[in-house]
């Protein structure tokens, strides 16, 4: 069996936190360099391995970039890091926010989206995933979201009409508490997920609606959630612009 | 607290896996089109919806298409699913099989690779997600994999030299019981893996490695392994046709 593992704040995570703010506050900008490894041995008060596995986090979220006896500097391009197990851990009560605008806000950067909310013959492929039966029926809520004002990437849930017609899913607004609450809160908590990743070239109306610059791939990921009795009750799907985002799964062995 | 869910066999898989054996078995051939829905429900003694949760598996795993009212089809491209939790599985002893080519031989088609092993200087991201000292070396096992003859990704694996010079790992040979259990072996098995993921478009070295048609973009998929001292011991680097693969995380809340 295995678990997922909740992220440990070790030394070294503190260690890299504390930089990423500095980045994401601006206080490092990019192209400037970072403080030395013996500096931040100093001024963290830790050993040089603590030091390389912090810078190590930082490279691998493409914060920063690292040259052998050359030191580090900070990165022109910053991708955003998705964690996709985030959205099946226990939100704090009142303190819930949408797991996308919670990792932006974290990171310090500025989320917003457009939201626009449907109901639709869905796709057929989204239909199969939703296990709907022909012609029914499903919300869709289709979001464009921003990060700093700017196009960052698509996301469009789906939930069955028969399930989700008087509740707030099927209403053109945004819901602060999320549209998984809601769920829950209707009887359906997604209790397990299932997620497929792949890529593709954008269509003509991604390239436009998420501005894209020639040559760049799109990641898809979509989630279908189901309730304890194995019944699909939302299918996400993500269209994600492969330069602005990495994606990070952790997974644990107990 | 969530933990990884092994896949529960329910009856819509029993039907799932029916179908996927007749298709993978040329049985059923790209083109034709799947028996109906209440054949199946009469061959398998099963209900509507177990049928359509069966057949929205195989649309999932882009093995065959749906149409409202007129029936399935097996479709041309059948990208092979990959489930990257699988490696944390416990494996059966004297079963054990490489992960990639246990997949590929499971849906009966013929897995087989070339392996290179050289000791290098990594690059700077690879000897960064290692914590290795500047200089160290490290032993990348490097493989194009082919399914059916036909190249259709890579894995390099490095590891820390310090740590696997005096084993099979820093030999050029395959190795049958996998390069994880010799890791076990030397006291170091992984307990942890984090995996990013993310697209590119790819060099043309990759092009031309991999036969890529023009304007396929490849998933990168890179996965470090961590010992219980949260050592990083190996960074395993594939590279994805993205046309080909399909990757599947499951995740259950507990």
């Amino acid at each position: 069996m295995q678990r997922v593992g909740v992220a440990r704040s070790t030394l070294y995570q503190q260690v890299a936190s504390e930089l990423r703010r500095a980045i994401y506050s601006g206080e490092l900008r990019p192209g400037d360099p970072l403080p030395t490894e013996a500096d931040l041995m100093r001024k963290s008060n830790v050993s040089r391995n603590t030091v390389r596995l912090a810078l190590g986090e930082l490279v691998n979220e493409g914060l920063i970039s690292r040259t052998p006896r050359r030191g580090s500097v900070v990165r022109e391009r910053r991708p955003l890091l998705l964690y996709p197990q985030k959205e099946l851990e226990p939100q704090p009560e009142g303190g819930r926010q949408e797991a996308f605008a919670r990792a932006v806000a974290e990171v310090g950067r500025k989320p917003s989206q457009d939201i626009e909310v449907a109901i639709v013959e869905p796709p057929e492929d989204i239909a199969t995933r939703l296990a709907l039966p022909d012609g029914e029926l499903a919300v869709v809520r289709r979001r464009l979201r921003y990060v700093d004002d700017q196009p960052f990437n698509t996301n469009d849930s789906y939930f069955p009409l028969s399930l989700v017609q008087n509740s707030e899913i099927a209403r053109p607004a945004d819901i602060t508490r999320g549209a998984n609450r809601v769920l829950e809160e209707l009887g359906h908590p997604q209790v397990r997920m299932v997620d497929d990743i792949s890529a593709r070239m954008p269509t003509s109306e991604e390239v436009s609606r998420l501005k894209l610059e020639p040559g760049t791939p799109v990641v898809v990921h979509v989630r279908v959630g189901y309730d304890p009795e194995d019944m699909p009750v939302r299918v996400a799907v993500s269209v994600l612009p492969a330069d602005k985002h990495l994606i990070r799964y952790e997974l644990e062995r107990h």
